[in-house]
């Protein structure tokens, strides 16, 4: 029964992409993936069914010229040009270079989809992105000794004994449900395991990080990132990396809350409201005509022109490119790191900081003000494609303003954990300690991560809403007084 | 001049009626109803116009056969099935065991539309609903000795005087304002009241704990639960039942973050950068075709299929048919209990919970391994329509081990407070007294209540940015270090 | 090449208004405009482009009649009425009164388009609105002393030094990013700079304040507010205004969570699940038909009829209109101020309030019983539109409940805070001091700005789940005890 529905199932399929004019033909290969798959995985069948990848093939796509071209590989090997781009083509590409490949129905397929898979059509965009310090989110954090501490203190387990709690490290599994889902994990064979299914017995590779499609990730090809990570599987439809609910995955929260920033801004109520209106498929994006307010993609990564055809912005998957600043203070705001690759930073004191504890930027590792000028004229000419340059300067101005302020109040923060660590209250920095763990220090990085990023990312993106009472300047303020509280009375205690 | 109005509206209605093939034709009675209510209450007759109800008949939905058909009662009372469910249908039906109901212009009508009413229709959905935890809302919360004291301290009123607070129990209005908004009120007829209205003198009953549409309230015909609370009125669109806006309306809070976390997630990602190309309205709802990821209806409740027709998941109106597990921890997370009237739960110290104060389930009100195994699998089958099996077992092997460490974060803040207890710094169990009103006690309540269970609602929907810094593992930690701060103040102070 | 480029965007545009009947003539000058600006500003171009202002001209909107009428000024100066409301139409009116304005390219060209040029086709609207506490949100905030010292609590820098922290106020671009995004700045002219373009030198007016949006304000001309704040340029849409996000660009943060209450509630569910089918262009807007459950717009502002063509309620742009209360504490719900400008209030003890201290309303400048009982009236016919009677009052009912219980926890804290300036343990009113810049003063600030003002938002709204745990009697509830732990604890230590 379950065979005839497949041969029926397939007979359908075959039908209908020849109906098709647009639709590409699928490879042998992938007929037989989706033979089986049709019904073990309907879901992502249908997904893809609906892409842009099984509509053309690579063949055609390299026939568009200029601005339309989506594909940036000068060449795409010969056996892959006339078909779509389906379940063979890209779990079975590389099938030597993957540690996760296993044998599959007479077939060397792979689990996890890299970017060097990827690269095949879009080796542009994979260069970018691997320039990028998103491909590097799993070293930039894990390989350095300051902010395991702080996965330490964040995700440990703490016990109480004896009117003192303890802590203790997280084990795999909370790193990865937590810190590492959005970083990335290390996926790594393990072993393989054999199993009855449907279809016999078969055996398939077990994976350490697994699942997971953080933008850092750790191939068992040895290639950094994951595209679906923004480009959500098996669609991969460029309507969802141009929409800011992508984006939103990983920087809602109060550490990065770009999206709830956008969301309470002039620009997110335009979007939220006429988007309905838009065309968000058209390569380029005619800022007005396909659409009338940036979003996230519009302002950080997307090829933009103007009616004319004229260039306003250069695709790039290299967010870095039109970002002067790093906003999100580590732990204060500073010119951006010149290497995506942050974690050999140190900074005077021996810390790996882009910055002192007191707030100097590390010069040698961050990009200087030419280098600044240049990315700030970058993401202005987007800003002016709407803006009269009074409106443009006045907000930089007063953006680049809110940088300075927001480190200040960082500063008196610190200066009361100082205060703290060397009357002995806590144990810190000066005695070689986590700096993350006890009451005072938590508040501390409260100031810097939550409140003082959160009134920068307001600033940054006008959503100045949440930038005073949601997790901003109020907080900012009524923070350094509870840290001072906190300071007098253990002080008065210390002194009984 | 109105009752030209009236007229001319009648006229045009019945034309609509007439010349759309597949509407329903309204029977005498709801035209009678129309007559005068599309100008008293024109929103609500305008919206029915709109509904599934007003287009087609019980007589139509009956021919429907297999899994299309969305009427589950076998049988219909015959004066019901040439006319379309209009407002004499639902609001006249049963009146002999309506306590509510009362005489209105000729009718014997009712004010409160309750699941027995909706089951002359909808039997089988009537029947699961009330097998589930959601129907007993309102008697698990206001029969539970220990959550009467929680709903006094969140809503009574605190005075101060002579340097101490003092806790008054709340009113009725408060109640009904806050916990009972969500869980339902008790709804009573209270008397009459006659009043002159636009159509002469009238005469209406006056109902306690109104309006509400809670999903647990008890009704004046004896029944429990409101349809209405996530079927909204009077469209009672299955497109609303299935997009998550409706389980946000109880659910979005710190206590039960569910939409929060579900927005953060891929799925939420892909719902809402792609929902404009789905079919929210086709029954049986196919995975891929007519949706490419899960709302929360898809993974809890609805009747899913695959391209195939093959079955993924039954219809339930029983949420815990999918569910192992209680994450809504209550102070633990734990097995999900069998009975969904929770209210005779008593653990073996004697309190009305669920677990101990030590986290051990209390295993005899509790499902059993074998029962949590099917649950398991029964959800794990909708998961695999778009997932492998190595990524849906790496899910749950996670999740799972995350309702351990969040459990034992709530231990630990629970060992804190027993201290306090046990010093009496504040009266609490050890005292017999109410547990939730100091401090201390406060805290201990968000760590199980707010950040235990976003941690746990973020790992099991994927959402992790909600469970780190937004209200999950980092709040776990720093409120550890809260509580024991406060207690080293305290004992400090007590030791002078 | 760019010139071709002009030449050519010209032609297309001028056969686009030539083909399309309902487009309006482009007048000369703004002809002018466009040729330029579509390529140094194309976005507002292209947006412009899709406004009723580009599809229609003055003259057609005044042959509109009864309410569809979309323009109120009786008359309309003749130069205006043939064509459509261009660039010119807006940015030259009125410039003999615009201290902004500048010559540019052979035309008197201001920056700051404002609501009484706005006022030339929409008399009544501006009259409305300046009748309203938006339009003076600027002086309502800068000249009430009390409000000044929280606002330098807020935006100043504090400073850590020999264990104490001081309070210095801030610079001008702070509090432009922050209170003043949203009330508006003052905006002058400071000067002007000249600058190589690339159409030749040109010279430009520097402003004071901008970029600013701001509802309230202070335009070059003397005028107060801008209409773009919620009628976004430049499309104008009245799909913006009418949708959620427009508000909520102001009204999310916790101290006025309108939109999150709105968001979680029923009619938020219901608009968020079916606002696909709604019309949201349609003048006057038919309940039920166009639109099938409330907007903040429809509630508050909206021109609302029923099916018959019965109004249900005008428009207004005094939003004061429909409502009896205040329920935005300062710092207790109160009647609603008789005037807009409210910096002249004083309440007995001669602090700068609508309310004593202890929450009496200050009689003289609120309205009295009759006139809140003809707004509450004016609001509930609104409610009605949908509601019965009982459902109705219930609501009421319960909402002006919570008014009372939410004032009397903020007299709670009120006392407590009391006690610790009685006690000297802060400096604050007795001293003559900033009362927003202690602890335990910004503990007592959420008190009645975050919980008291969010508990009554979630009851006037229906949004329960906001009311209860996620900023609301919880939170009121819990901070009470903070505050009261605080006073023991500094009690104690004084007493050392």
């Amino acid at each position: 029964m379950r065979q005839t529905g497949l041969l029926i199932g397939l007979v359908f399929l075959t039908a209908a992409w020849a109906a098709d004019g647009y639709a590409a033909k699928v490879s042998p290969a992938t007929d037989e993936c989706i033979g089986c798959h049709i019904s073990i995985s309907p879901g992502i069948v249908a997904d893809w069914e609906r892409s842009r990848h099984a509509e053309t093939s690579p063949g055609e796509a390299l026939k568009q010229s200029g601005l339309e071209k989506k594909v940036s590989s000068e060449k795409i090997p010969e056996q892959l040009l006339a078909y779509a781009v389906g379940c063979s083509e890209c779990h079975t590409m590389n099938y030597d270079k993957h540690q996760d490949t296993f044998e599959h129905n007479g077939y060397d397929v792979h689990v996890v989809v890299t970017p060097v898979d990827c690269s095949t059509c879009h080796s542009q965009e994979t260069e970018q992105f691997s320039r990028s310090m998103m491909a590097h989110a799993y070293g930039n954090l894990v390989h350095n000794s300051l902010y395991q501490d702080f996965m330490k203190s964040v995700n440990g387990h703490q016990t109480f004994a004896d009117m003192t709690t303890a802590l203790q490290p997280p084990d795999d599994q909370t790193t990865a449900d937590s810190c590492l889902f959005c970083h990335g994990t290390k996926v790594e064979v393990k072993g393989t395991q054999t199993k009855e299914t449907e279809f016999g017995e078969m055996t398939f590779p077990i994976l350490s990080g697994w699942p997971n499609q953080g933008v850092g990730r750790l191939n068992p090809d040895g290639s950094r990132g994951s595209c679906a990570a923004c480009h959500a599987r098996h669609q991969f439809a460029i309507e969802t990396a141009r929409k800011p609910y992508t984006c939103s995955e990983c920087h809602k929260g109060p550490d990065v809350p770009a999206y709830k920033v956008y969301d309470v801004s002039k620009h997110g109520n335009i979007y939220n409201s006429l988007k309905h209106q838009w065309d968000f498929k058209k390569v380029p994006w005619t800022v007005g005509k396909d659409f009338t307010t940036p979003t996230c993609a519009g302002c950080h990564m997307s090829l933009v022109v103007d009616e004319e055809g004229q260039m306003v912005a250069q695709r790039s998957h290299e967010v870095g490119d039109r970002l002067p600043w790093r906003i999100f203070g580590l732990i204060y705001a500073h010119p951006h790191p010149t290497s995506a690759d942050v974690s050999n930073i140190k900074n005077k004191a021996g810390l790996p900081l882009p910055t002192e504890l007191t707030g100097e930027p590390v010069g040698e590792f961050l990009i200087d003000a030419d280098e600044q000028f240049k990315r700030r004229k970058t993401m202005q000419k987007i800003c002016l494609a709407c803006h009269g340059e009074g409106w443009v300067n006045g907000h930089w101005a007063r953006f680049e303003n809110t940088l300075r302020t927001s480190n200040a109040m960082t500063l008196t923060a610190t200066q009361i954990l100082s205060s703290a660590w060397k009357q002995d209250l806590v144990r810190g920095l000066p005695h070689n300690d986590n700096v993350f763990d006890d009451l005072i220090e938590k508040m501390w990085v409260e100031q810097w991560l939550f409140f003082a990023n959160s009134t920068r990312f307001s600033s940054a993106m006008c959503g100045a809403d949440y930038g005073v009472f949601e997790n901003g300047r109020w907080n900012l303020s009524k923070n350094i007084q509870e840290m001072n509280d906190w300071l007098q009375i253990h002080t008065a205690l210390r002194k009984r």
